[in-house]
């Protein structure tokens, strides 16, 4: 019953002793908590970054985990901190729309400013409310705290303005590219129509008019840009065995665009 | 009663198998162990960062917790490795000192040295302790082994001269930056007087005459080296968005001094 | 009975969520496994040195926990996807050699190419099979599931040419610098004959004529390469409180001869 998934995203490193802080609050709250750490090498500050990272994890945790994030640059301000409820799921964040993709992709059923300092570490510092705030009301939560214990329902949580593709008059889409990982490939916003074959479709940056779109990883020539559609669904740029976002200068927030080949069949079933 | 949470600090870091392999040889001997991690990008060797890294963890773990810190230059060597009880927590480590703020702040009722080999992973090779000596002996405690099944008492065990506050005739105390965190903040060992309020001293560093000192981190002028009572109490120095440490060239052991403001309050019930 | 260890060994590094997500994805089939990261700094696609992180951990495991290595350059190609069962023991991982050390040190039973795509999950990315194939084939053999269920046997699997210590005529036997470890500390692939006593044998490398063999770390001079018999029983280079590989420029693949000393006493029991 109490043996929960709580998830830690949060931009503290792994060289200080705040991640295992956040750890030892919830095990003395919940000793059957089982904590996942999901990312905390995200670049200080970083709200986007980690929006990005919590959203492409959701889908493959239990349904009735918890995920904190505690990516916080207002830290001891008057910026809130909430729980949003999407389905069993908790997400519990400071409102800084840190919260956004998870909400978009999701649900959202409600949300409830954390303000009872009951559940609080006290007295709640003004520099580590993942210690003091968030993780010991996740820890309630896992135990089967119901989130009107925890304040009064919000009805607007903050959210980000994060790019959306768009559809230029020559028929292209206009994507950016959003995520760059550890391989230096680099995720975009754009994904085919369902059922599209990715193979259909052509793909260019602003600095390169041709990158070819492949299946796989090895199936792409040394050396070359290349793209595919990755483990989320969306279109990826790479270098095989190498890293394309050193090797091509690609940033997140530069444009991508993509456009279907004239001639390709339409919708595969 | 075998579930008791085991933290690991170590110089180990995480590109190597060092980690996960004490965590297999502890859950070899009990299953039912919680094993957190805490630090293990502790540079090599440094047993004072080690010290505090502990330090600043203790109090927000379960009060029946094994912490083990191998952070051990002189692994092989005959110096001696301890176990140390202080209240129902037990500190396992290599006896050079790197409990020193442990058992200052969290008190000492005794300590052993482990010495019985049937505890150990044997033979113990001379370079890997943590595997063949600390964690087993963690493993051990947590299912309830008695502190003397693992040798006789010990009545000093080492310990760090580490900084202290000093106070100077001109009314300053003269403190030392102790503690660089991921951010580029930088703590330092002084705080202000049980009861008193951090706005009413005045801080400065040896080439810096005036530090603003604020609520929280988002109240700092951007740019500018502020400070404020961090979330275990003591003064630190940062910069807004930034990293201090970096900006100001700020290195632990550096001096800061702090003076009451003149005309200001006394304690604040 | 459903709690086995199962360690997860990968090049996905720490600041992407790729290894939370195969956390969830295992919770998610067996909420019961003790998860433990054995090594993810891996470098991209180093399918060696993943190779030796697992041998160098197995035998400190519990005998019947199950570890997954994704170090995949082939992801999405037809290379397979394989079980290995050691004893107790199960190896999941591509059949790319990645698991050669392991079965040479630990035994193998018989290989399964997992194939069976009711144990998958679906639709399987062309990218990342750590989340749609390996983990989940590790959950489901951390339940119970016989090998048989995920596919048929596989009779030779992958294995690297990985070097071998060969003995020269001038009585020398030459070895190879294998892993260097995050001290700048190099195993090399050599041992002292069962018995032997390490402080009998003469050590060089192409460019230095005598590296003093010591006990433990703490007896080498400051600054000397010097060479001991590390945790697994290998003959490894290390400079004293510092760094041996950067010091003197050693690389893994660099050779490094042993010599029994003249005059020295044979073996001891």
């Amino acid at each position: 019953m109490n043996k929960r998934v709580i998830t830690l995203t949060t931009d503290f490193g792994q060289r200080d002793p705040f991640v295992g802080i956040m750890k030892g609050v919830i095990l003395r709250i919940n000793p059957q908590a089982l904590i996942v750490d999901l990312c905390h090498e995200i670049e200080p500050g970083n709200i986007v970054r980690a929006c990005y990272c919590l959203d492409s994890a959701l889908p493959f945790f239990p349904k009735n985990s918890i995920h904190v994030v505690v990516v916080d640059p207002g830290v001891g301000s008057n910026r809130k901190k909430i729980i949003v409820k999407t389905g069993e799921t908790y997400l519990v964040a400071p409102d800084n729309g840190v919260l956004t993709m998870a909400m978009k992709n999701m649900g959202f059923d409600f949300a409830v400013e954390a303000m009872n300092a009951d559940y609080f570490i006290r007295p709640v510092s003004s520099t580590f409310h993942g210690r003091d705030v968030f993780a010991p009301v996740a820890a309630h939560l896992s135990l089967g705290k119901y989130p009107a214990s925890f304040g009064k329902n919000l009805d607007r949580p903050v959210l980000l303005d994060l790019p959306e593709p768009e559809f230029l008059e020559n028929g292209e889409t206009q994507g950016t590219m959003v995520f760059r990982d550890r391989f230096g490939n680099m995720a975009t916003d754009l994904r085919p129509a369902p059922g599209e074959n990715a193979l259909d479709y052509r793909l260019k940056t602003v600095n390169k008019k041709h990158i070819p779109l492949v299946t796989h990883y090895a199936a792409a020539k040394e050396g070359e840009l290349s793209g595919l559609v990755n483990s989320s669904g969306y279109i990826e740029l790479f270098v095989k065995n190498g890293s394309g976002a050193d090797a091509f200068n690609l940033k997140e927030g530069d444009f991508v665009f993509l456009k279907k080949k004239t001639g390709a069949a339409g919708k595969r079933p």
